[in-house]
């Protein structure tokens, strides 16, 4: 099975993969499957290459099943099930001295700034690898990683048993930052303009709305009793989202902004110096994240199996990106790598 | 002696003082000092319209002496020094029973909302009064309300000692905020491009540099081993101080916002994320505050006589709002009002 390099802006190039002996510390892994995200979409048109050395193979969502062990890499065999938390860090620098290794200033995230998942046969360190328990398949295990996600910024969130949280933006992230928020005890209302998307969150349990279609703001005031949401995450990366996040909390409330940027965002400072309003930002997870995120696709409280909406081969992989950019009816495209094939 | 009424953008009128005898749970002030503040300034410019019934009279930084005291005001009499808390608040919405009284719903603010203390005579409720200490004059005591703003800052930012905090804004409000930054033990620099400011901050003990001559960044990195700084109090209301304060922070550094913008700002979400920056925007004040604050200036530790560069007559209030937006060296002015005249 190939690799999938990117090697420039739109450009892909598929070639054997190349397997790498682990060093003592390391595990390799046959990969049975990996989640296209929206960041491989952004590699993919170029907005990463200064974080890049080309070529590279991207990819950072997978599941796979250990092939080979370092010597010294203990408590992990071959056959083991495992999905991978994918960065590595210095451990020297003031992030990771104070515990925030997940936003090291010299942070190496797999798939950016060192190969990725989408080859057949990938090592990484063991350090940086969960077991996958048996309730949950390679398929579901592949969304390990952005589940994490989203449990690191509920976390973040500090949200409370009872919090009135509104999310923005009904991608994956938005979607399973619902999920988790709704985990939590939140009531939880979705805005998503995709109607594909909205009917796939309502399919999972969740309240969801399209703000083109009804106002968003008056069904979060009836919905608080004229007060306002007590969160917002902001997971749609619009300037639309960013500004009206302001409008839609109540006292102290908080922005939690999961999505990335591009460009500066215009935010009415001025309505959260009324309201005395927070912000904060979040980015990847922790290996306690990790373990949470397993645990919930464990619990079977979710159908978590009805955001995959497509299995492709790997080579198929800028066709999944064309498709994401087209606005077809797409939630989550796992590729089908070596590991996952008959 | 007049009252200030403002009757429309740019326009004031001074005409008598009308004294209103206090109900049963107020007190009649002979105001002394009136502190003319930027949000005056922006009443005049008709920034604050939708807020007020015009005309009305402005002011609510001010000392005084009371006058007359209602029958159920306990614990006041004629002669004692004070200054007010110049709010009130419902007592009902969400806010005030969170304890939030500052940030109500339905905030009462005097001099936007009601009758303020550009007057000679003002009845206010006894429960917004603060008794003013021997040792602070009552042209220093009308700087408490100024001072409050900062402590409220500082206590909101969560600032420990030895944190490392760039002020944004050499204005009153920046300089007490550094002040009471260093106060509470942090290193502090302060960023101001009028060299007056510069002058009267180094005079009161600051760090203070001009960032159109110094490279701010730089300044921030050296003194920071290049970790960035643990808060940013954004005081200046901006768009280049909006850009830069996500630049100079350390990894999970707050952005505390203490400026009224009048529009939305642009800020970096981007570098937000890649950080995990927080952001928090506050207002006023609470008793604590105030408490604080008379205390802090009757400690004796910061000279803040220096603050006040200039005491006009009550009429003169038009030209001190003119020097005010002319970049005159000015930092506080007050205003001499009935109780402070021979």
């Amino acid at each position: 099975m190939p690799a999938a390099y990117y090697t420039g802006s739109g450009q892909l190039e598929f070639r054997p993969c190349e397997p790498r002996r682990p060093g003592p510390l390391d595990v390799r892994i046959e990969v049975a499957y990996g989640g296209v995200c929206g960041s491989d979409l952004s590699i993919y048109r170029g907005l990463r290459d200064e974080r890049m050395l080309l070529p590279e193979i991207i990819g950072h969502e997978m599941s796979g099943t250990i092939a080979e062990v370092g010597a010294d890499a203990e408590g992990w065999k071959p056959g083991d099930r495992v999905v991978v938390m994918p960065f590595d860090t210095c451990g020297d620098c003031r992030a990771c001295q104070q515990g925030h290794f997940h936003i090291c200033y010299n942070l190496n995230f797999f798939g950016v700034e060192s190969a990725g998942a989408f080859q057949d046969s990938w090592t990484v360190p063991a350090h940086t690898l969960h077991s996958i328990p048996d309730g949950i398949s390679l398929e579901l295990a592949a969304l390990v990683e952005p589940v994490a996600v989203a449990v690191h910024a509920v976390r973040a969130s500090g949200l409370r048993d009872g919090d009135f949280a509104v999310v923005l933006g009904g991608g994956p992230i938005g979607l399973l930052t619902a999920l988790v928020a709704h985990d939590r005890g939140g009531r939880v209302l979705l805005s998503e303009v995709d109607p594909f998307r909205v009917d796939v969150a309502r399919g999972m349990g969740l309240e969801a709305l399209d703000p083109t279609a009804d106002d968003l703001q008056e069904a979060v005031l009836t919905a608080s009793a004229g007060s306002g949401a007590d969160i917002v995450f902001e997971v749609s990366g619009s300037q639309a989202a960013a500004t009206i996040m302001s409008e839609l909390l109540c006292t102290r409330g908080l922005m939690l902004v999961v999505a990335i940027f591009s460009e500066p965002a215009k935010i009415d400072l001025k309505r959260c110096f009324m309201r005395e309003l927070r912000l904060q930002a979040v980015r990847c997870y922790n290996h306690e994240d990790f373990r949470e995120a397993i645990d919930l696709i464990a619990s079977g409280r979710y159908p978590f199996e009805r955001m995959i909406t497509a299995r492709v081969p790997i080579e198929q992989l800028p066709g999944a990106f064309q498709q994401m950019e087209s606005g077809a009816p797409v939630m989550k495209t796992l590729l089908t790598i070596g590991g996952s094939g008959p």
